[in-house]
């Protein structure tokens, strides 16, 4: 053990259900400890609605009262599970949350919720990011920006969703004026945490998230800030009014937020006056915690993936269409952060094995099909799908698309679809990924997160080889809480055991796992055919623009088919020769 | 019971597997008795070549022995269940079978098979329609007459098969010149049994099928019968010199072959001079047995399906493009016979069931799914289906093609799929019946037959929503060989006790279920919207000449479902209102 004094950070991620404390050495990245602590209101943390299935919010006492215990959990495990620890070399904190999660808070800067008048108003609780009750006014929105502001939407993917700030405000503003009226303003989740716990919450000290304002409430210095006044007036004068009260500035998470006050330090059983970092949202801190960097594209592979990728900020960058967001700092401060995402990935797969059940519960399970599966060669099904089953969020931006699947013939099997599934979310992700490169965004390595990431090597091995790209993992399994602490060990500074920058934490803190997927030449070759048919497909459903024919599709396929049988009848001879 | 003297006839269908006799009162088509007895040889009848997987013979002694078995029982049957029932009462004979099942036959009609030389020679056997090994010489035949005679394709769907006539006495002659120099002639299964039971088995006695040399030996009195000398020879000379060897009239099914000798009378059990009748195809004589007229279009639907209809020779009739045949006198003399069949119906549903196993084999199984199906409304899954998991045999002629299902979503459901499927053999016999109808053939009411039409009511009920018209169920479940029995009763003629012409056997032995399918008008309008999906999906991977855009089809669907989806909660709300 070295005789200098060791440091740590704490990384406090808020998930949708949950919220994890992660303890981690600031010169390894070694994590310490974590505990996981649920939300303890509604259904596994979220206030539901029998008569509305879009509505999702959450109780803002929930977030207090399991970080309060999520931290003392995690100190008392790091306390065992390291020698000579002691809670006061935290030197730094850091905070991610889901988003957009805004809610209403009064002239202190304090949820409406925690009024008793409005207590039990799940219109005065936090508005959760899968709330969707707004989408009328998010297509409201949409319009109005379309005709008169279109340079907002082309930083948001070109369709402001249900899910994000303004729809949910102004769906307030129209389904609940009291609780409008009531709120002096509303901040997201994620500059709620940070503020709560460094006693800044008064709308004058509170410093926003840059990635929260950027990517879900149209804030860039372009245009000075928020969407304007007279815009906002348009959708309605209140919400006009509300601008004045909401934000000029933004920060990026090298900030500091605040310092944890005395009261919340001896909440946590931690010291007093820690720095506390500008919040991010998950995947942001997330990309961080695996690695991002120009160059590499983390993915964060779960029922659906966010993928998120930096280009530096004096480096010219043009308006790439489809993307989810590009937004200035909200990954890496001097860096654009630019987000896409696939509405559904890990939810194909469990459909497939959930609701089609291919040859009953058991013969139909991840591990069996993937198991019979990874025995095959591409092509060798002769199917080929599309990924749309939740629609397609980059970089069709379209949520009125379906699945596809082609090919089938009396003799196709289970494992052939399932692992023309996996196939189909490749040939997704190297859509996005194309769109990148095709506008001046490099691309040389791949660092993959999130469940699938970690448990299933074929969907890793056939993206490798669909891809053409090396395939990472990161090596934390918690790149979120590893990123925000990160950021706490950045607002730490140097000098107090941290690091002065992002990129000289990510180069001590954070890495990939040894085992790396490779793509296979003669795979990629197949796969380069296969997906010039999906990209057809893609184009031939998915926009307006293309036109053509699609005879020869199927016959393509079956000819690809007829090959790689013949190979795979070859492989399976020399395989028993050698016998 | 009437004074006067009851008459029978007898036919006899030689499927795959077994031969059926059937034994028929000819005033009412009453079928007194039935019996099956299945082919000793091979496989189920059939023999097979462990190396080569085309291969599909049969041995003709089979067909002697399983047909003397069976009319023996049949006999004896009716004597048991016919009170004063005698083999006498019986007066004539008629009789289908597979095909084409051509068969090597010496000087004096005798299969090559019967001679010791030959016995164990699977290229001396009967060649069983599904024999494959002639793809190489299908295609060199399609080829030389796209070239030089385009018309000999133009009723034969413009591609001459590896399952037809030519083309297997062709390979023969290729990979086993000993049979093809042994072999006199060729004749048809079909041609094969009349003339055996009848002592013409001489080539200059023996009546060829119209049906067999019409819709698989390019026959046409147009061109003088058979393909020309010339045109044979340029594929082989040695085929071309056989062509002196085979035939140049051919007859309908209401001509006698001849009359049943003495000594097969005696192996029969019954008494001699029957007249027999010329055989024909089971699909043909099947849609006879069924009832086919103008106007009424048989539906044969198994695993795949036939379609039969006829039309007036007399009257005008363009070459329909795609069908599988047009042949004077193929079904009824004096009609075109029309034919066409869609390569996959039940096997479709069997592939998901067996296959796929959606749930598991119990959840999974034809009753759970189409109970379940069968509550849903057109379009509610928002899946959309094309029926080629097997080609496309009619109007496309396209065995490369393969299939499609679109629109799924996360929340689709095995019935779903199930009911798309069971659509998209709806939509696909529509796509042949309008092809019909823009050729100028009436079509009225649709009369099906086969297990699925007597089994499964949904897909009936369905077929009827999707065509807009009334689905008719054939009164006898063995329409071949009562459409056989007709023939011997058309051949015994009106004064044994028979009918002097095929419409007056019809009018008295065939008929109907009481049990019709009527449209229902809210779900035909529906399904003429999903119809032209369909179509355009159908054209955009089926045919060179489209050229479009589908952007809009997944948003259609979509649509189409939304507001099928709230139609269903409406029914569902005043349902529950009523109780």
């Amino acid at each position: 053990m070295s005789p200098k004094k060791r440091a740590y950070s704490l990384g406090l991620d808020f998930g949708t259900n949950s919220v994890r404390a992660l303890i981690v050495d600031t010169a390894t990245g070694k994590e310490i400890s974590t505990a996981v602590v649920n939300y303890p209101s509604g259904e596994a943390g979220i206030l539901l609605d029998p008569k509305d299935p879009n509505l999702a919010r959450q109780n803002p006492a929930d977030y207090v009262e399991s970080m309060t215990k999520a931290i003392r959990q995690a100190v008392n495990k790091a306390r065992k599970a390291q020698k000579g620890f002691t809670a006061d070399q935290i030197i730094g904190i850091g905070v991610d949350t889901t988003g957009s999660t805004p809610l209403p808070v009064d002239k202190n800067g304090l949820p409406l919720a925690f009024h008793d008048e409005f207590k039990k108003n799940l219109n005065a609780q936090a508005w959760l990011w899968k709330d969707h009750t707004a989408f009328a006014e998010a297509q409201e929105i949409t319009e109005l920006a379309a005709k008169e502001h279109p340079e907002y939407l082309v930083k948001c993917g070109g369709v402001y969703s249900s899910e994000w700030f303004f729809s949910k405000i102004l769906h307030c503003l129209r389904v609940d004026p009291k609780v409008f009226e009531a709120a002096y303003t509303w901040v997201e989740c994620v500059d709620f945490i940070p503020a709560l716990i460094t006693g800044t919450l008064a709308p004058d000290k509170i410093k926003r998230s840059r990635c929260a304002a950027g990517h879900k409430a149209m804030f860039n210095e372009e245009w000075g800030g928020l969407p304007a006044k007279e815009f906002l007036s348009q959708l309605d004068p209140k919400l006009g009014e509300l601008r004045d009260r909401l934000y000029d500035k933004t920060y990026t998470s090298d900030q500091v937020a605040g310092y944890l006050t005395k009261s919340w330090a001896k909440a946590f059983g931690l010291k007093p006056r820690i720095p506390v970092a500008v919040g991010a949202f998950d995947a942001h801190l997330g990309a961080v915690g695996a690695g991002v960097a120009p160059g590499k594209f983390v993915k964060i592979i779960g029922t659906s993936t966010c993928d998120i990728c930096v280009w530096p900020n004096d480096k010219p960058l043009a308006d790439i269409p489809g993307l989810c967001g590009i937004v200035d700092g909200s990954v890496l401060p001097g860096y654009f952060g630019l987000e896409a995402g696939q509405s559904a990935v890990g939810d194909i797969f469990n459909w497939f094995v959930n609701h089609i059940q291919p040859g009953g519960p058991r013969k139909g399970s991840h591990e069996e099909l993937t198991k019979k599966a990874a025995t095959l060669l591409p092509g060798e099904s002769g199917l080929l799908a599309l990924d749309w089953n939740n629609g397609n969020r980059t970089i069709l931006v379209d949520q009125r698309l379906a699945g596809l699947l082609l090919g089938q013939t009396l003799h196709t099997r289970p494992e052939e679809i399932y692992l023309a599934l996996i196939e189909s979310t490749a040939f997704g992700a190297l859509t996005i990924i194309k769109r990148f490169q095709e506008y001046g965004v490099e691309i040389n390595e791949v660092i993959n997160c999130g469940g699938i990431a970690e448990k299933n090597p074929l969907v890793m091995q056939i993206y490798a080889d669909v891809f053409g790209l090396e395939m990472k993992i990161a090596r934390s399994s918690q790149t979120c809480a590893l990123g925000a602490a990160m950021a706490g060990a950045v607002v730490a500074g140097k000098a107090a055991g941290g690091y002065d920058r992002f990129e000289e934490a990510q180069a001590a803190m954070c890495g990939v796992k040894p085992n790396t997927f490779k793509p296979r030449p003669e795979y990629h070759q197949v796969y380069q055919e296969l997906y010039r048919l999906y990209r057809e497909l893609h184009d031939a459903f998915g926009t307006k623009q293309w036109s053509g024919n699609l005879y020869h599709v199927m016959k393509d396929l079956l000819n690809i088919r007829d090959r790689q049988l013949e190979k795979a009848r070859q492989l399976s001879q020399s395989k028993r020769k050698k016998k």
